[in-house]
């Protein structure tokens, strides 16, 4: 029985860590790291900037895993994530089978809470269905969300109301949502709050949350979306990728 | 000008602070401490352990504030509220002005994240509204959902799908929502859950989550929604409070 812990290691400030996730940084022996090519680089320095600044563990070793590159969505979004998935819990096992031994705690860092848009948690179920003998447990982290909320003192709920936490690509296939007065939008990788209508929309927008590159922007979608979609264009190529998350919010 | 710094503290668990809530506790000169009463004992013992166990400055105070009952709801629940954060508001002014000096820092610390759910921002913007002059900032904190998703070992989104997060009293009123597959329910003081049609639903329930009595129980709604009713009574009795919360999922 092999022993994983899967680490929330928040949303880009080294200080979004928890105690919680220090003390599990320093039980882990071998920390698998997927290796998503070049584009999330500063990613990946931010990510050793964390093991350097908080493991006083003197031995930890680091295995790189080569993730496989996703097959483009088409009409199919979710049998092309379920194919990615199976290939990547592949991976994994072979992984944890060759370089984790008897007794050594294997950890996995995730970006963010494990709980919200991240695929670590299925593909660590898709390797114990493969009939992996391995237990794990689960550390939560500072969501982009959270980072997002908190630069701009939001609180993400109206009095009393929910909060739909949503992707771009449904944002763009059914717009803002005529029952919701606070939407959370992730991983909108084509500005689709450009394209919706924009009347009685505030947004409140953010890329790099938590970050020393954190940009900010808020104001009546009708009036700062062209802008927001200017500067997402320029930090992006200034910084050679981007991460972003907004909440719109109805009016009154 | 006086400075409050608004710390989000984690849901329960002490290890949940934040590195950066950790910093932020030691910057502060004065902590503002709602008292809410004898059934929140216990939450301020947690609250006084995570000071002492984190908090190397020397000097600090600690400055209650009764914080006065809320009406019942009734019909118009946002207008009590509205009442209850001006009346809030008004103690908060008075405090901040007796017991802040020139160039102190304040404190107020909140359990889970100061974007879900909590009155904290709303009150000290109407401090702000009153003309009171007053800079403050805001640390995010792991909330009980994700005390609860870390728990249970979940994700809260299905595949590209969305997550809605709403009250007791949403639920209560509305159901499960058509076209949700995914939602979050906190705040609910009559358990709603075991009010809806349960068929086709799961349920991932937690209570003190994240602290030594944390509760967990989960299953097909229409098996288990009656154990949860019965443990949360128990537990309720046993402990003199609660405080739960939990994901309903659309099965398949």
């Amino acid at each position: 029985m092999r022993r994983i812990r899967i680490i929330g290691i928040g949303a880009g400030n080294p200080e979004h860590l928890t105690l919680q996730a220090v003390r599990a940084l320093n039980e882990v022996d071998v920390f698998f790291v997927p290796d998503k090519g070049e584009e999330k680089a500063a990613l990946r320095e931010l990510r050793e900037e964390i093991c350097r600044r908080y493991i006083e563990k003197p031995a930890y070793r680091m295995v790189p895993l080569r993730v496989p590159q996703r097959a483009p969505a088409g009409s199919d979004y979710r049998g092309s994530v379920d194919d990615w998935h199976a290939a990547l819990a592949e991976s994994y096992e072979r992984l944890f089978a060759e370089e984790l031994g008897e007794g050594e705690v294997g950890g996995l860092l995730v970006w963010g809470d494990p709980a919200l848009y991240d695929s670590t948690l299925r593909i660590i179920e898709a390797v114990r269905a493969r009939g992996f003998a391995l237990d794990y447990d689960v550390i939560p982290g500072i969501s982009s969300v959270q980072a997002l909320a908190a630069a701009h003192r939001l609180v993400l709920n109206r009095i009393g109301e929910p909060v739909l936490i949503t992707t771009g690509r449904k944002l763009a296939e059914s717009g803002m949502p005529d029952d919701q007065g606070s939407v959370v939008v992730m991983l909108d990788g084509e500005q689709a709050f450009a394209k919706i209508p924009p009347e009685e929309l505030d947004i409140y927008w953010g890329a790099y949350l938590g970050a020393e590159e954190e940009i900010l922007a808020s104001g009546p979608l009708s009036e700062v979306a062209g802008e927001i979609v200017e500067r997402r264009a320029e930090a992006r190529a200034a910084h050679g990728w981007i991460m972003d998350t907004y909440l719109l919010r109805r009016k009154g």
